[in-house]
């Protein structure tokens, strides 16, 4: 059958075959089939979507494209986490030691990625020394000796996802729900782990705006999931404030680094607790969530976790004195507080302006070209709910430069509501998908 | 604006404007703007198309974006005359010499095409000599002269079209009214002509396959033709069955010959006197339609129009002694009679099947290097309503080739129904749009 034949079914609202969809995504992956037929038919995806079988066929054939990693030689159950994406999403380096400490493997592939700040690779290359390029010997050998290790993706995983990706993000087709689903699982497949939980975040800084479509999309992921044959949950969690108080690079890290020390914000254990007792449940090592959490609770106040911090580091050639003498990150020149005017209640610190005001001051990258300044960012002083009084911080802008600062603070200022009526704080658990 | 965000807008149901419209089309006739972001956007309008202003800005902008005829120097009112395609369509052939001998200057613009036979200027070099490229001075020269003038595109017309046509073609977008409205008009609209009468074909053979999206299309291109400040009307024709009785190129211009002697089918009589008596109206000759098409009439029956076509041929250089001498037109070796196989009356002689075993026989085009055989094609024997023996001919197939031949039978029994209930002849003028 002919691409415009394809284009013109999915345009009348029918359903694509099984061969169809192959046929497809492995013409676009190969370039026998070009871009403006494939935009054509992305657009027109958008208007008619595509149903369960389609979106299965659509994430096994991204899933094939490329290669499939072996991880049998890893003992235990393995399981990924992934997230939609946040600002101040630091949940990944708290998480990781933390179930590692109490025995479920770890391995975890991570992208440098392209947002308000690096990526979780980026982070942890804040530790002078520290390979985030392991070999598959090496990434194998060191979660079977220590239960974690992090590293970047060498292999051709879902090369159909990246083409596609590039495509939608240039032609205004990348907020349908089956195309989403499509490109996130067909990653987490290809990464070959035998269960996965979903951090779904809704709200100003998530892609998800709404609870109904990051339900919608939770849905969806964890059913492509189960036809999958994989153990698979997601977690809804608020992305409408930062994710515990700092953004930017080494800020995140020293954040992480107190939480593991068990000076934790509440929302950011709120969160990992959340994901982590799914996790423990999927390893097996235990069946009850509440006894889970309580196994990551005793883990960190035990400082288990934080030593497993710390084994983790070392294991990757990091330099791990960073972790016990946090002034050895080097500092941004300036720390200028935003200060509230008025007396009264945080009603919104919007997440989405406070991660663009991260990257404005270079924190992030706009193309994978960028460099990353490590040392700049935001850490907020109050947070959703919290009273201010007038001239008190509501949040330290860590700037190099002051024009830069200038203009993170006015953008900070436009996202941040006061008023004097009282607000409560965030539930950050907004639902569960299994 | 970013072309994203213009996607973005369309595919919100949002209207684009004035502006924004010439920013796509002109970015995409310089090759600013990809082709990927273009067939996005195609597919968006096709499920959210575009309101009248929109329209009117699309066919402005394409038509913007080539030369502009200036035909000022011919004397009287200047008028088009366009179908939307169809099959055994002769009629400019027997409309253009009629109203040219009434008075009413035919300035032509004629493209070749691709289809189930040739353009105009491919069916009027079948008398040798005829010069089909016309300079612009001898194209104004001959109409100021004699009235009538047909000669191949010269000049850019509405490059954008022939671009966002070939697109439109490959990207399943072809349907969508706002597109075809601006793609057909932008051209009207650049060949300079004061008046503009469409002849919207409707049914099996046509593009418009009902009389709802016909009326549709023919509103909106009248709508932005009075826009644009010309004088322009739309007659819905009947295109179920070929138009006529031949369909091919030589045959159809014999047809053509013997209507202008006064021996044409009434169907095709119909058409030509509907759209003619429009033309001569908007040429202020006549205010009266009903007293137009008496005079049409009468130039068909005291042998003005044919004087006329003999003229036309001979100020083209082409050899008139083949209007005089049908027998001279070479015909094709096979002449094989479809016959019926029991008596009954003729319900449907599929127009479509009819075109394309044309083309199969080797009449028309498919890719622009193709090369047309001018001796094939269908003369039909009967038309639907009529009544037929079995063992009687429904048509003759002419050919060159005898595997070809049977080809084309096969395509015209899968399309030809004969039953025992009577069934009335076809009404050929639907509606009128002015």
């Amino acid at each position: 059958m002919r691409m415009y034949d394809l284009i013109e079914k999915k345009k009348l609202g029918q359903e694509l075959s099984t061969e169809e969809i192959y046929d497809i995504i492995n013409g676009y992956t190969k370039g026998e089939i070009p871009d403006y037929q494939i935009s054509a038919l992305l657009m027109a995806i958008c208007f008619n979507g595509m149903n369960v079988r389609e979106r299965y066929d659509l994430t096994m054939a991204m899933r094939d494209s490329g290669d499939i990693l072996d991880l049998s030689s890893i003992d235990g159950v393995k399981i990924d986490k992934h997230s939609t994406g946040g600002v101040g999403d630091k949940v990944t380096l708290v998480l990781g030691p933390i179930i590692a400490s109490i025995g479920v493997p770890v391995a975890k592939m991570s992208g440098r990625g392209l947002g308000h700040t690096g990526g979780t690779i980026d982070k942890l290359e804040a530790f002078p020394g520290f390979n985030g390029a392991l070999s598959e010997e090496e990434f194998i050998n060191q979660v079977n000796s220590i239960k974690i290790a992090v590293t970047g993706q060498s292999k051709n995983l879902a090369p159909a996802d990246k083409k596609l990706y590039a495509l939608r993000d240039v032609t205004a087709t990348v907020d349908e729900i089956s195309l989403i689903t499509g490109s996130i699982m067909s990653k987490k497949l290809a990464a070959g782990t035998d269960a996965i939980v979903l951090d779904v975040t809704v709200g100003d800084g998530a892609f998800m705006k709404n609870k109904e479509s990051a339900l919608e999309l939770a849905k969806s992921m964890v059913d492509i999931g189960k036809r999958a044959d994989k153990k698979i949950a997601a977690v809804l969690t608020n992305m409408d404030e930062p994710l515990g108080y700092a953004v930017g690079n080494n800020l995140e890290v020293i954040e992480a680094i107190e939480a593991l020390k068990g000076n934790g914000p509440e929302d950011l254990m709120e969160v990992v607790y959340a994901l982590g007792s799914q996790m423990i449940v999927f390893s097996g090592i235990e069946t009850d969530k509440a006894k889970a959490r309580i196994l990551m609770e005793k883990a960190v106040a035990d400082g288990s976790a934080y030593a497993k911090f710390i084994e983790f580091i070392k294991a990757q050639g990091g330099d791990a004195s960073y972790i016990e003498n946090l002034e050895k990150f080097v500092p941004a020149k300036y720390v200028i507080p935003v200060e509230a005017k008025e007396d009264g209640y945080v009603h919104a610190l919007k997440a989405e302006a406070f991660g663009l005001a991260s990257m404005s001051l270079g924190g992030g990258r706009e193309t994978f070209d960028d460099v990353i300044d490590m040392s700049v960012g935001i850490v907020l002083n109050k947070k959703v709910g919290d009273f201010v009084k007038a001239g008190e911080a509501i949040c330290y802008i860590h700037a190099n430069d002051q024009k830069k600062a200038e203009h993170a603070e006015e953008m900070i200022r436009n996202a941040t509501v006061v008023s004097p009526d009282k607000c409560d704080h965030m539930t950050l658990i907004i639902d569960t998908v299994e």
